[in-house]
């Protein structure tokens, strides 16, 4: 732990990530580039970030005495993925600066206040109804139409958590699917494609968003980002604007994602709030090459409290993730001119796993 | 030399990197991104690099059992600096592949050596005179005249190691100064500017050079490097091809550096070879946001067998290092749109200390 710097943290300051993936990986490779340590917390034996940090604790989210002793040993910590337990991140709160803070995670935990906290700040959301029983579902369904999607309130990502409502859907299946956890139904939003903003605000309110990027889902698993995205201007202002009041309202400090429906009105483009993701985001992967300061050394700056990097963007980007066995293809990858190949060093190519992403970097058209 | 590996590597293959510092943290990194897994090699019990490897052996060079178990662990050896002890290399070599290889270090590690492997390719070279005693430097001076620099032929670097024979200079007292080791008197080159070429070779003879480098140095360290080098078309032809023979001849498998002096002559410029490094160099870090792939990505590809990545150069390049206290700027440098900061984690800036060193990347003029 590195002593106090009136300004702030300095470079040799420890960084704690909660969570080892490849999110937290990557934040630990930037860490290394501005000269901060990192200290993982994790509850896996094995992860992919525990290779590229200092040192690492294997640990329960919920193991108070291991969390303790992590929580002296680091500057700040943050997390990599947003379903860090609440009583977690009190508790580590209570003892060390926590970025970004409980907040971010009491409202992106929870799609319904998520929805509510989006609405109550007058941007645009998909309908939505609270779903606790049977009854609520039919009463929603009978609201919203079909299709729609029925989601659990907590603990969903990738896709996980979801059942799609169709017009042949049996409601009380579709129930029981989803275990009858607390839920919210969304009302089908028809949208000409999904767009995000990456962004980062720091403690003393700066704020900075990369391009808009556009983002292509498979299996409901990010596939494909390409930036610019095919986006009107007004729109791509839109959706900034949208993330700079979203962080404001969150009193933000750290990366975060918003992910938007693009929707084609009668008066023009217009972009929906779908979710919030309080962390580094796979649909930024494309800064590490693409932009002049990537996401993660951008959030590696702000969580620290040093100044934020320039956000400009180096040309036409594509981020490709590498799914199960498609990082098989590393060899021809890297084989063609200009690519960027991120492996994560897992060791298992399971169906649906993210293994790495790669990334094009081409000049801009004028 | 050794054989191209039959083992065939790929992503999960560990790179075993003897040497602990900047060089080898920043080898560490590339290799993440590629799923690589390093395992350090070094003496120090504090080293910047084991903070960034999946593992590490604090160990002797001398240490036959230790470097063992360090050939055992990991799937091939580099290393980050070319004093490797020749009989190191040779143990290792023995129990796995080791790049580049024992004949690129006997070469680069003796003065005399190299000067006369470089002068055999038919490659302009400073004069010089072999030096084992005070006889011969008197010869030596009487030949080639003063202003001349007086080297030992062997652990030499950053200017150490080395006396300058200026117009009044004792050369009793000079040869007293290193210490009576072997040494070579070289002759001195008027030259307009340093100039290197960082180039990879692979061992299937496929060869990559960065564009030519232009270097500043002050006091012996390397200051500022930027690219495009001031030069003209030939002679930067003229540096990249004495670049790609002195690879060819030394069956090289890696990044290497060529320093060159760059001539203003009759006929125009020419350039002269100063000094080889075989391994990745301080006046190729420009690569890591300069080019479409880093130097350290490069070497880790060329020595795993994985396909050479494209040089091409991004824009104007600056690379400038952050020697001892000019580390503490470290805030104003992040303030500045379009830097990138890299710090090698060192808790100590002493004088003459390189601590890390800052990158800018400008669009070109066209």
């Amino acid at each position: 732990m590195s002593p106090p710097d009136p300004r702030g943290l300095g470079p040799g300051a420890v960084l704690g990530i909660l969570g080892g993936g490849q999110l937290a990986r990557m934040l630990a490779l930037a860490a290394a580039d501005l000269g901060v340590r990192v200290h993982i917390f994790a509850p896996d034996a094995d992860s992919p970030a525990y290779e590229v940090a200092a040192r690492h604790t294997i640990g329960a989210y919920e193991d108070e005495a291991a969390l303790a002793s992590f929580a002296d040993a680091v500057d700040v910590v943050t997390y990599e993925f947003e379903n860090v337990p609440a009583a977690t991140a009190a508790f580590l709160a209570a003892r060390t600066p926590l970025h970004p803070g409980a907040r971010a995670l009491a409202v992106t935990q929870d799609r319904l206040t998520e929805k509510r906290f989006v609405a109550d700040l007058g941007l645009a959301v998909a309908p939505f109804e609270s779903v606790d029983s049977l009854a609520d579902l039919e009463k929603a369904v009978a609201k919203l139409g079909r299709p729609a999607v029925l989601k659990t309130r907590r603990f969903g990502y990738d896709g996980k958590g979801q059942v799609k409502i169709a017009d042949g859907t049996d409601l009380a299946q579709a129930w029981d699917e989803i275990g009858h956890f607390p839920a919210i139904l969304e009302g089908f939003v028809t949208f000409s494609r999904e767009v995000s903003v990456v962004a980062a605000r720091a403690a003393d309110g700066s704020f900075a968003a990369f391009d808009v990027c556009e983002n292509e889902h498979r299996d409901h698993i990010l596939a494909l980002t390409q930036v610019p995205a095919r986006i009107g201007a007004a729109a791509a202002d839109a959706a900034i604007e949208a993330a700079r009041r979203i962080g404001e309202a969150l009193g933000y400090v750290g990366v975060f994602a918003v992910e938007f429906f693009l929707v084609e009105g009668e008066g023009g483009e217009q972009v929906v709030v779908n979710e919030i993701a309080p962390r580094v985001h796979n649909s930024g992967h494309w800064t590490s090459e693409g932009a002049q300061t990537s996401q993660f050394h951008q959030h590696v700056r702000a969580v620290c409290g040093f100044p934020l990097g320039a956000t400009a963007r180096r040309g036409r980007v594509t981020m490709q993730n590498l799914i199960g066995d498609q990082a098989n293809d590393w060899r021809a990858i890297l084989a063609e001119p200009g690519t960027h190949l991120h492996l994560y060093g897992k060791r298992e190519a399971r169906p649906g796993r993210k293994m790495g992403h790669v990334t094009r970097v081409l000049p801009d058209r004028d």
